[in-house]
């Protein structure tokens, strides 16, 4: 299947651009190219038109420009600053459920004051990648005839920006997060009854990444299940969770799918689940970005096939 | 959907009756039935005429043979013997994803040799319940003609009774343990290369249960994966991993699909597993067994139905 693009079905993506000093079971990278947004949009990037606004460093490199550009992802709004890229740095557990940070440097990323295009800000797709709520709400202000909103958050905003956070979710169509942020923010650790309370806090839609356990849709009467896709080996899993965001979002911008309209289609948010499933698989199959320097849609539309073959009954 | 009984289908299940003392987050019960084969037994009543095979000290109370007869379950070989009933007491965590066991008391089980009565012989369907290797070894030797056979293990065995474990699960159709399990047997901590250690250790068909997030069926070259049922609240997991096997082994017996015409129908294995799901998850509705003393085949039939509806795409 080829993706068709046209205007609109354009996708804008706000978030980190980042550098990670990444340390699994399978090996050690110093430094390579990371951050929500880079994984949100590459994986996208395989559905739809998609544009960045973040911001990086005057160490960033023209290769991994390069890697951008090359999967057509417009860089407009990638905002360059005197200074570092924001760095990150993590070493995974034995099992690679979890992780420990062992640095952090937000560099410029601290003083980001996320700007919209005027070329993007007539798109109708908006991902707000994992960053302060403030910031999404910024994003989300610039783009006023946005039809279809939604993003990402974590443990830290929940706890400490929590007020300003529920004002972002007000806005947003969909939610993605994983469960414990989900029992975290609602405060009930049954996740049937703690979606039931987010999606009462403004996003019609909930989404929650399990991992290697799967991933749940969640709206106000509908319910969706899928199991994780297993791999022979779990290489990387930094950015699977971003892939996943972008997989999902990228397929209902592709088949046009936005909340202006009415009420979404349940059925295509169950399949951009899977397709959120299927790039967060792929993301783990290698270091980093490094697996989308090969990955073509035939494996991703090949996977999401797979995914129904080992779910029928 | 009405069950059709007839004498092919016939299932012995061998494995303990016990009483159990609970707590969870929801309350603490001193004294209730349990044990692996009543579980297996009251779940596969639903499905298949059930005998069972185990014993019982001479505290066993009349009302707990007749729950087990209301469901029509042969007790032919239910033994008696002087002494006290096996003992299990385990108070559960506060996710109720752990539970530390506070005693065990083997009693009259310690000296338990079974013995499977003539009326059983030519049965068909077999399921050994979690028991030492050898007594599931002695049990299988004792009925020539089973066309399915099957059990559980854990932990224990597995360290403990590694060569008497193995020699056992050479006799198998199928095995059916949880992941850690799983990754313990094999020596694998990738769930997919331990299916395929496990898988050439004798059992073609390997069911990883999951508890909350699910179940994984794996033969050696086909694959299927079922996530968990959300329940509104999970009252008590005892029990719920030998309900998924009695669904499991009770739909097979109930279909007449064995091992012994050929290969197995991959799609009714597949059926079996969501059986076993919805088995499980009815389980976790009440106390201990508390649950079976209302369920109806109409509620498992819908509950059926209701994987179907949160999993297709």
């Amino acid at each position: 299947m080829r993706t068709k693009y046209n205007g609109l079905m354009s996708l804008v993506i706000a978030g980190s651009v980042a550098y990670d000093g990444v340390e699994t079971p399978h090996g050690k990278v110093e430094r390579m190219l990371g951050g929500a947004c880079t994984y949100i949009a590459l994986a996208a990037s395989y559905f739809t038109p998609t544009s960045i606004v973040a911001i990086v460093g005057d160490d960033f490199d023209q290769e991994d420009v390069d890697l951008l550009a090359g999967r057509n992802i417009n860089l407009d709004g990638l905002e360059r600053a005197p200074g570092k890229t924001f760095f990150w740095e993590g070493v995974y557990s034995a099992d690679m459920n979890d992780r420990t940070t062992l640095r952090t440097d937000l560099n410029v990323f601290a003083d980001f004051n996320p700007k919209v295009p005027e070329s993007y800000r007539d798109h109708p797709y908006l991902l707000l990648g994992n960053i302060q709520p403030a910031l999404q709400r910024s994003v989300r202000a610039q783009m006023k005839s946005a039809r279809l909103v939604g993003g990402d958050t974590m443990n830290y905003w929940i706890n400490d920006f929590r007020a300003e956070l529920l004002e972002t979710l007000k806005e947003w169509d969909f939610l993605l997060i994983n469960d414990s942020e989900a029992r975290l923010l609602s405060g009930e650790s049954n996740l049937r009854l703690a979606a039931r309370k987010i999606v009462a806090m403004g996003p019609h839609t909930l989404v929650v990444k399990r991992g290697e356990h799967g991933a749940l849709l969640f709206q106000k009467d509908r319910f969706f299940a899928v199991p994780g896709f297993l791999l022979d080996q779990v290489f990387d899993p930094t950015g699977a969770g971003d892939c996943f965001a972008g997989g999902f979002i990228g397929y209902l911008a592709q088949q046009g799918i936005d909340a202006a309209s009415g009420s979404i289609d349940h059925n295509a948010l169950r399949r951009a689940v899977i397709y959120g499933s299927v790039m967060g698989s792929f993301c783990c199959e290698n270091f980093g970005v490094e697996r989308f320097r090969t990955l073509t849609r035939g494996e991703i539309d090949s996977r999401f096939q797979e995914f129904k073959g080992f779910t029928e009954f």
